[in-house]
């Protein structure tokens, strides 16, 4: 049964092909060049079932995206809506932010977005936090300067850790909120888990972070 | 009934007159003037009943301190027990933060504190939080080159606001906990307000800005 269910997501995978990049390491010293425009670069580390980046990437042709995602059996789902809006801005890869740790590029992205990315709550687990120093070295390779990364998360100590990761980088924090759906903010584009959490009431935190 | 209470007030403010900074102005070129030694010198913006600089003075003998509360009822309070704990680095001024908009001192101070100050809750009230740039910009000028606000809350909406108008000024954030009770802060001394908050089980917000 998993098996047929696994090849049957190999099977929509195959259908969406041209939406995946399958070589992206081949880009490791040109990332721009996985579009052949020179557009903007905008890139999500997580993108789940795609919701989110879709919805931007529909928003904004003129920016390209590149999604990544590490479960397969969501990601088949991400690319599927891509293809179905016939999306020429948008490209994903399949696995996780270290598919980056040897990127040298010379051309750059200008925004990452992380979005409810796993806690990973033990002490232990810190570094596989996407906001951990080890993972701020990489995006700091990946964007230009003052590139920046916006985050967002529901989960408190997440959020706690992130800034003071930010900070002690010496990125400049901005548009902290603690309540983004109760908040100025406008255009807020929300993913799946935050379509749930807002239905619950529970508040989502953001920020941005400037590399310098 | 009032005025009785008033004028008892005001014997008891008599008797600790020693420990109360009457011509604060007359500092305004030379704030450290205010002791007559050398030490380091901390000030604390609305001390209320004065249960933490009476202890952190105590505990700091080499470290002179300035606190700063409007409120005369509770001033009374906190300069009688530095009264009684005979302390000689502990003097207070009756005033707010404004007490200092005009000063231009060439000795300075290494640390400011913020304790539960006023949140404020109107957003047409926000140059009164203590955290704003109003304020920012007289901190500057009392404090050394990478002088400290360690500033704690229980309020999230202000701790939300302070963080932002700390970064937005371009001050240095660090050691951010949204739960200061359960975080790995060591040497924390609780304020009147803090031991009632931690008894009822609610978080503190706690951050230290440097300025540059």
């Amino acid at each position: 049964m998993r098996m047929r269910k696994k090849k049957h997501r190999d099977e929509r995978l195959e259908n969406c092909a041209s939406y995946i990049i399958e070589n992206i390491e081949e880009y490791k010293n040109d990332i721009k060049k996985v579009f052949e425009n020179d557009k903007p670069l905008h890139i999500e580390i997580g993108c789940g079932k795609g919701k989110f980046i879709e919805e931007l990437a529909s928003l904004n042709p003129d920016i390209n995206y590149i999604a990544v995602e590490k479960n397969l059996d969501v990601l088949v789902l991400a690319a599927e809506k891509a293809s179905r809006a016939n999306l020429s801005n948008l490209k994903f890869v399949a696995g996780d932010a270290c598919i980056f740790d040897e990127f040298e590029t010379k051309t750059k992205c200008e925004r990452i977005y992380l979005n409810f990315s796993d806690p990973w709550k033990k002490s232990g687990q810190k570094k596989r936090r996407l906001t951990h120093e080890r993972f701020l070295n990489v995006y700091k390779k990946l964007l230009v300067e003052k590139g920046e990364v916006h985050f967002k998360t529901d989960n408190t100590k997440l959020f706690e850790f992130s800034l003071n990761s930010f900070c002690d980088y010496g990125l400049k924090v901005k548009n902290i909120t603690f309540d983004l759906h109760n908040s100025k903010f406008e255009g807020n584009i929300m993913t799946e888990y935050e379509t749930r959490f807002a239905k619950e009431g529970k508040p989502i935190y953001r920020c941005e972070a400037v590399f310098n």
